[in-house]
């Protein structure tokens, strides 16, 4: 556990020092400095910043510093954006300082061919103790201290005169990003920003010199506000690790791996990419399988999935009722859960009279389909989904739903997103939702399902394969037996206010 | 060709009467009427609108006939929104008056298992030549004309009293939409406007008990609008009309499929649904095949495939280039490529030679990987997207380019998008290309190369499977002889102003 909490000093420093600060506003040292001072004057961060460069008197009203040596008092993290060749020299310094953390933001080392060089900085880190995540990486983005090291801009200006945002950064939830490509990992950022996907860590490891992404798994194992972790990695170093961290951590928190470099031609390019050798696709798929991880088919099904395991339970079994106000897009759902290996069987008899007494009370529009999935027709409205939801749930043979409420029709509302989340919080299966549309109301449905812990996705194939994922998860704490456990921790938490 | 023309009634009638319209604000028969009356208050319907209904003496300021009959003079096409056991009465009525073309938005027939109802419809309709699109649709919206039968409210009222947009129209554009479901077909308007796709007619053709997918088809091939088709089926009754029209029209534009029901769950809903029987789905991925018709997995890539064959031109062969400024997204469109059957070789020596000699110029960075992807990295500008770009299409053995274009890094800024657009312009290689991301660059990215005719995606493997549909659809001419021709005919209607 020591090991665990010292890796605090990249998330929660003291004090972080920033070598290679400086006042020249395109620079990385610039944008990442004027981050820290930021979020400090807005009370965010609370530790002591001290800017790094000889050249330099201070730095946004700050007392900048020519070494790391003559910082006064305690020098608990450092971040580092001077060219690589000065990297060794830092790293020395900051041994001597009892530096207990060093984000390398510099690139210019093992990817580009320069192995001796990042040598040359671990041996100095692990002398001193010094954990290093880098070099050639984004570094870290906490929201709740205020550290963000991401040193792209954060807005542009188009020619028009606009400022947009061009680098957003998500709301604070409780989603991991552990990526070890940077560009990937803003490009995540501002995918999760615009769908309103909180996270809890980013963390952009790059040539993983000394913090591998096992280790990370490891720290997020322990960390509160991490409910779901999304690991993008294109390549794994140390298997027979990954496989003992990852198997211990899926047991109490789902992973979901996006691995790049999956065909011949894209593992030929991870090798110039990264310098590593991407290894067979079909050994880490069998890594991922044997450990718990869930395995993405692509960068869409990677945020779904993740989304999906942090709000809501892991199924008991793989069937499921599909609940719809739109018979086309039902059979969508229905087709891809089979494509995923999930089923979709006609309801027991009991479930069935349930629902032809709903009929019979005019509860439910006379033609109604309800064999599964249950189509409520373009009569539809929102008591329907109320009560149907509900008798899906009750029935012992139904292990999770898959709701597709489509706004168009005339009669639905809103008032059924809040009664049928009102339903889902009473049961401990999953439920996640599909409303098609990328216009106002679409938008609005899917935010309010989403605030509701229940997660929304704009297609029906989309939302299958969401719960393809809780099902999977599922099985698999099933086969080690700890389902029950998790789940009942899962509602634990998600019942606190 | 005069059947075709006869088809013509039904999205540009001189006079159309809407049999059952009424001032009750909720009802189909208002909608639908006020839509109409709307369109002509604007100038863009220009024929005759005649409400029918016994019981009203005029509905927004229209005179209201109490039936077809004692309307005044020619009437072209009627739209009955009536109940179901009215309809053959109406029926009689419109033969009586020569009516060229019915939509029957009214459900209960067939799908709800009243199939001698239906037929009655249909023998009269035919006796008189009147033909049918529906019952149980949503009819059509065709923006140039101002038909427009969607009875969805466009707009709802939150609770907060806030109006939103419900069921947008997407502005007018080359893409037709064809659609057994009617919920599939309005949830596919919110997704078009909502990404500012637009399209040139919007037909819901529900139990097609007289005009199938097939003759709707076989239209939109002589419709000058219409460049790609985008089919939403759930059966198809007459397999053999359906392969020898699709056949015919592949030939001069695509199709794009998605047929619900692939699987047996699915298959099962779908029968519950419309009342057919699906059949196998290998079948219809046969025919599909042998009729040069594109089969879309899913929504997603229903919509993105569409996309991208109305706005660029089929590849020659299989061969893809990718050029990207983050290398982590570079390999996940390989990976997708090479799922897709799509190769990305190593380019030429004297391609690389040409890249070779950028770096040497400066021009490149000179860590850039160049063998294929090509890796502009963190330092990329705009100027190096286009001189890349350029290079690529020279390359005989690249078929068509993958562009990925992150707006994250530093230095690039929109300027690339005009001289990507221009380079493009001078060749007859399709380019489709990606950014990442939810948030306002994003957003503006992918709007201004879609407006510069080059497809956007919010991801690598979306960008990947839609260069797959360029590929695939440009197999099937070649096979058929008629690829150069197709393809010169295309650029002949791009470069049109």
């Amino acid at each position: 556990m020591a090991e665990v909490k010292r890796l605090d000093a990249f998330f929660d420093p003291c004090s972080v020092a920033i070598i290679g600060a400086t006042k020249k506003i395109d620079k990385a040292g610039h944008v990442i400095f004027r981050n820290f001072a930021a979020n400090k004057s807005r009370g965010i961060f609370k530790g002591e910043i001290y800017p790094v460069n000889p050249n330099e008197e201070s730095i946004l009203g700050f007392r900048c510093y020519p070494s790391i040596s003559e910082i006064p008092g305690e020098v608990e993290a450092i971040v580092v954006v001077v060219p690589a060749k000065i990297v060794p020299l830092i790293m020395e310094e900051a041994a001597a300082k009892k530096v207990k953390t060093a984000i390398i933001i510099t690139s210019g080392f093992r990817e580009v061919g320069n192995v001796a060089l990042e040598e040359q900085i671990v041996a100095t880190a692990k002398k001193a103790g010094t954990r290093i995540l880098g070099p050639n990486c984004l570094g870290v983005y906490y929201s709740k201290t205020g550290v963000d090291t991401l040193f792209l801009p954060e807005t542009k200006v188009l020619t028009t005169g606009d400022e947009v945002i061009a680098t957003p950064r998500p709301m604070s939830g409780n989603i991991a990003i552990v990526t070890q490509s940077g560009a990937f990992g803003v490009a995540a950022l501002d995918y999760l920003a615009g769908r309103q996907i909180g996270i809890s860590k980013f963390v952009s490891f790059g040539n993983k010199c000394d913090v591998t992404e096992s280790e990370m798994m490891h720290y997020l194992l322990f960390d509160k506000e991490t409910r779901a972790i999304l690991l993008y990695v294109e390549d794994i170093k140390h298997g027979r690790e990954f496989l003992r961290v990852a198997g211990k951590v899926t047991l109490k928190k789902p992973i979901v791996a996006l691995k790049a470099g999956r065909s011949a031609a894209g593992a030929r390019a991870a090798a110039s990419h990264t310098g590593a050798i991407a290894g067979a696709d079909k050994i880490y798929s069998a890594a991922f399988e044997q450990s718990g991880v869930i395995r993405a088919r692509d960068m869409e099904e990677f945020f779904d999935a993740g989304k999906a395991l942090a709000m809501q339970p892991p199924a008991l079994r793989r069937n499921i009722g599909v609940l719809t106000d739109a018979g086309g897009p039902g059979i969508m759902a229905v087709d891809e859960c089979e494509s995923n290996g999930l089923s979709v069987e006609r309801f027991s008899d009991e479930t069935l009279q349930k629902f032809q007494k709903l009929k019979d009370e005019g509860m439910l529009p006379k033609f109604a389909a309800t064999g599964n999935p249950v189509d409520l027709t373009g009569s539809v409205t929102d008591d329907m989904y109320e009560v149907a939801a509900d008798i899906m749930f009750q029935d012992p043979a139904i292990d999770g739903i898959i709701l597709l409420g489509l706004h168009h029709l005339p009669a639905l509302r809103e008032k059924y997103i809040d009664s049928v989340g009102l339903v889902a919080s009473r049961y401990s299966k999953p439920i996640v939702m599909c409303d098609i549309g990328e216009t106002e109301m679409a938008l609005y449905t899917r935010f309010r399902f989403d605030k509701l812990g229940i997660p929304s996705y704009p297609s029906p194939e989309d939302a299958a394969r969401a719960m393809a994922a809780l099902v999977n998860y599922g099985a698999y704490l099933r086969k080690n037996g700890c389902l029950d456990e998790y789940i009942s921790e899962f509602l634990k938490k998600r019942n606190k206010p």
